[in-house]
């Protein structure tokens, strides 16, 4: 069983033994993972992108931010199981399609966005 | 090496063959990540929570959330990459807190928020 | 002075006494703002809709999605306020934009998305 | 009438011409709120902040920013509409909260976070 299998099958566990299954639509889970993903940007928000890049030197700002990045993964793995996607097989054909649609020499150092794929 | 640990170095190979490494700092990712999951939100906002636990039905739908949600977690490695957190262990942490903190008889049926962790 | 022209006045007093400017990057505001955004989704994330629709009634949870949408409010204006924009003209501008993309009588009853103007 | 009240108005009539009043809960306009300020996020990632400072000197860039301000501001008209809240009181009294909150001294070139109000 993979991390992401062992964690998905425990988060079910925790959920089912508090009877909150009925809470775990997609779209609910969708406003929690969004919703942390904001907890997220408001430990960054004042920080420099320097700065921030050091933000786990401070012990208090580091487990803040890195327990907000666990509570997006988290709720990640839920939203996943819920919908039944498979999210590693997911994660590997969006990264098979950004490989095709952002060429490497086209776009070397430039961050602006590829137009959508035909 | 695990799912994560090769999604990680594939993503870290993509952006270094681009470039794209200075904009990748902790601040850029989480505003990366929660634009991503901006876009979940925008794919199940307009559903009832009943038409979203059933949107992986609709072939076109289904394949948009299953795209974001890839984002979103590619985006959420990138992020513990870069900060140098272990994605995995950061996550069975929280799950043994929200273990401690939401007591199986107190919270059973209840969406109510625990009091932070004293 | 219009209200929204007087609460960028006082928000642009409020940040000069506590010498906060040079957080206040339109990069910076729209990352307060979306944070802000995620604590509103919070509230009302395990409600049903029928149940958000009375979250006003709920003394407690009445005011806190109260003073979030505040919250969201003031940083829109500060956002606005850092770029130069007129926030009502834009609002204008984008009411007309929508009322000639979305046809009344197509649209009627339907959630979809229009497709991008041409 | 101010412009505040004119453009709630004209957003309801939008939205009843097309049927549209039975997805505006307060749920799905919180979702669609943090969507557009995912969108507005999505136009600043990749900018330092000192190029976000200078976004509307790029036509197309400030456009869309623009537009996503636009987006934010309209739906959180129509939330507040929708929950019965005076947007510009209820940030009035968010002002107050926050001056008494941040003491100009004590918060001077700061951008810690205040303890929460006993």
């Amino acid at each position: 069983m993979t991390s992401i299998d062992h964690l998905a099958a425990r988060l079910r566990a925790f959920a089912a033994e508090r009877e909150w299954g009925r809470f775990h639509t997609p779209k609910n889970l969708a406003m929690a993972l969004a919703g942390e993903a904001g907890e997220l940007l408001a430990e960054l928000q004042w920080l420099t992108p320097e700065e921030s890049s050091r933000v786990m030197d401070d012990q208090n700002a580091g487990a803040r931010v890195r327990s907000e990045l666990a509570d997006v993964f988290l709720y990640t793995i839920q939203m996943a199981d819920a919908l039944g996607v498979d999210l590693v097989k997911a994660a590997l054909d969006k990264m098979e399609e950004n490989e095709a649609r952002y060429d490497a020499a086209a776009y070397r150092g430039s961050a602006r966005k590829a137009p959508p794929l035909s």
